[in-house]
C-alpha cells in the first residue's frame, strides 16, 4: 500500500525536532524532512549558554543531541531540499527535485530563517574571506585582523568567539550603537582587541587575487579603508518560505501566519519555530512552538 | 543602600530558572524564590523523554542540570514560601513568615502547580501507603502489590516506572478508558503486572493499625476490596497561586490571566509556566513562557 504520512515535519531544527517527538510518541506515522544538516540554526553558534538544562555548550554539540533523540526513536528522515508542496484534497504533496515526492495528511512548517546576506558583491568573496558563521570558518584565519558586520547578540556573541582565535576583531557598527544584550555588550567592550566601528556603512569589499583584503567603510562623510582577512556578516535572517509562496499563508516579510495553536490558515498545516514572527526568537520559544504545533495536530487528528 | 531587586523570580521550575537566565544575561539586579526545591514538578516526574536535548532523563537529574545554570550564573536564591506580595506605587512587597520581606520592581509569578488530593480521607495515610510521588517512594514497595488512581499521562508514566519495581500495578480509572498519550497506553497494555479497572471510584482507603491495607473501589455497581499495599494519586493539579488572591489577577480556576507577552493586568507583574492556563503544561512550554516573560520585563524596563 502506498505511504501516507499521518505528519511531515519540514524542518530539523529546535522546532521541527521537538515537533517530531511528539509526534512519534503519540505513534503518528511521522517523518522530518530537512535539506542541510539538523539543528537548524544552533550549528551556525559558537556557544549557547541560554538553554535550560545545558550550563554551556557548543551550537553543534546542542544540535548533535537533539538529533540522537530522533535518531533513538526512530524517526523517519529524509535529508532533501522541498521544492512546492501541493495541498490536495485528501493529503499534501511534498515535491522534491527530480520529480520525486512524498504525502502527507498534515504539515508542520520548521523552516527557520535564514541570514540576510549584504548586497556589495559579498556574494562573490564567500568562502573567500567572506562568512556567515565564525564557527564554521574562525579557525581559518588564527592570530589574523578580521571583522564582523553587525551590532546584535549574533554579532556580539560571534565577536567574543572570534576574539579568542584571531589577533582583532573590528565591529562594523551601521548606527551610533551596539543592539544586543547588556551582559554581550559589556563582555565585548572588555575585550581590549574587539574595537568597534560606529556610524560605519559598507561601500565595499576589495579583494587581492579573488582574496578579501580590505573593506571601504564610509563612517559618517570619510571614507576609510579597513585591512581584514575575514569578514562576518550577521546582519539579520530572513525567512526560508520561498518554496510556500503558493499556499498564500505567508505576511508580508515572508514569515508563516499562525493563531496561537500554531496552526495555518489551510486545515492540516502547521508553522513552528523561527518561521513564525515571534517576540523573541530562541531556542526555547522554538522548541515551545514545535510541541504545540504536534499537540494540535494531534488532536486535529483525533476529531476526524 | 537598600536592596531592592529589578526582578524577583518566584518560582524556581523550568520557568522560574529560564526568566532568571535570561535577566541575569541581561545584567539586572534578580533573585529567584523557591519554597521547596529548584526544578518544580521536574523533581517529580521519574523519567522525561520529550525534553529536547535529553533522550532519556530522570526528573531529579534534569532539574539538578537547571539548578547548576542558576548556580554557575551566580543567580541570588531565596528559599522561603512568600506569603503575600503587596503592590505598591514604586516596588512590590514580598512577605514571607515572621515579618521578613524583600522589596523589587518587578516580580514574575513562576509558582506552578500542585497535583490535586483525594477527598476520601487520603491526607491521613499520605506517607503511610499513600503518596503523590511513585519516583520518591516506590522503591518502598518493592515487589508489592500497589495501585494507581488516574487515567492520563502521569499515571500512566508512573504506573510503567512502578511496574519494573513492584509486583503489580493497578490503574484505578473514574472513567471507561484511558485518556493518555497512545505510546503510554500501548506500553501500559504490553506490561503483564500493569491491570486497569476502568469505570471505579475509590469509596474507602482502609488501614490495619494506620498503614493503608486495601481500597474499597465502586465498580459500576459493585464494591469491590482491593488489597494494596500503596496508593498513588496523579489526578490533575491545581495553581499554588492562593496567595495571590489579594492582587486579582487570577481567573476562576486560579491560573494566572496573562497576555501573549506573559503580562498580567498589574504594571511590573509577569507570570510564566504551569500557572498559566495553555494547551500544553509541558517542560518546553514553560521555559519558553519563562523567556517570554523575562524578554517583556527587560523591554519594559528600559522603557521607563
Amino acid at each position: 500500500m502506498e505511504n501516507i504520512y499521518d505528519v511531515a515535519v519540514i524542518g530539523a531544527g529546535p522546532a521541527g525536532i521537538t515537533a517530531a517527538i511528539y509526534l512519534k510518541r503519540a505513534e503518528l506515522n511521522c517523518c522530518i524532512i530537512e535539506k542541510e544538516m539538523p539543528g537548524g540554526q544552533i550549528n551556525k553558534s559558537s556557544v549557547v549558554e541560554n538553554y535550560p538544562g545545558f550550563t554551556e555548550i557548543s551550537g553543534p554539540d546542542l544540535a548533535e543531541k537533539f538529533y540522537e533523540q530522533i535518531n533513538n526513536l526512530d524517526i523517519k528522515q529524509i535529508y532533501k531540499e522541498v521544492l512546492e508542496i501541493e495541498n490536495q484534497k485528501e493529503y499534501k504533496i511534498i515535491k522534491f527535485k527530480n520529480n520525486e515526492f512524498i504525502k502527507a495528511k498534515n504539515i508542520i512548517l520548521a523552516v527557520g530563517r535564514s541570514p540576510k546576506k549584504l548586497n556589495n558583491n559579498s556574494d562573490r568573496l564567500q568562502g573567500k574571506g567572506i562568512s556567515f558563521c565564525s564557527l564554521c570558518d574562525g579557525n581559518l584565519y588564527k592570530n589574523e585582523d578580521v571583522s564582523i558586520v553587525g551590532a546584535g547578540n549574533s554579532a556580539l556573541e560571534e565577536s567574543l568567539y572570534l576574539a579568542d582565535i584571531c589577533k582583532t576583531v573590528t565591529i562594523i557598527n551601521r548606527s551610533s550603537s551596539l543592539k544586543g544584550d547588556k551582559i554581550l555588550i559589556s563582555r565585548a567592550n572588555k575585550r581590549s582587541n574587539i574595537k568597534v566601528i560606529n556610524n560605519a556603512q559598507i561601500k565595499e569589499f576589495i579583494d587581492k587575487d579573488g582574496i578579501l583584503d580590505s573593506i571601504n567603510i564610509k563612517v559618517n562623510d570619510d571614507i576609510k579603508n579597513l585591512k581584514t582577512k575575514a569578514c562576518f556578516i550577521f546582519i539579520g535572517y530572513e525567512p526560508a518560505t520561498k518554496f510556500l509562496k503558493n499556499l498564500e499563508i505567508l505576511d508580508e516579510k515572508g514569515y508563516i501566519r499562525v493563531d496561537e495553536q500554531k496552526r495555518t490558515s489551510i486545515k492540516g498545516i502547521y508553522a513552528a519555530g523561527d518561521v513564525v514572527k515571534k517576540d523573541a526568537f530562541q531556542i526555547v520559544t522554538a522548541t515551545s512552538d514545535g510541541a504545540l504545533a504536534a499537540v494540535s495536530c494531534i488532536k486535529d487528528m483525533k476529531e476526524v
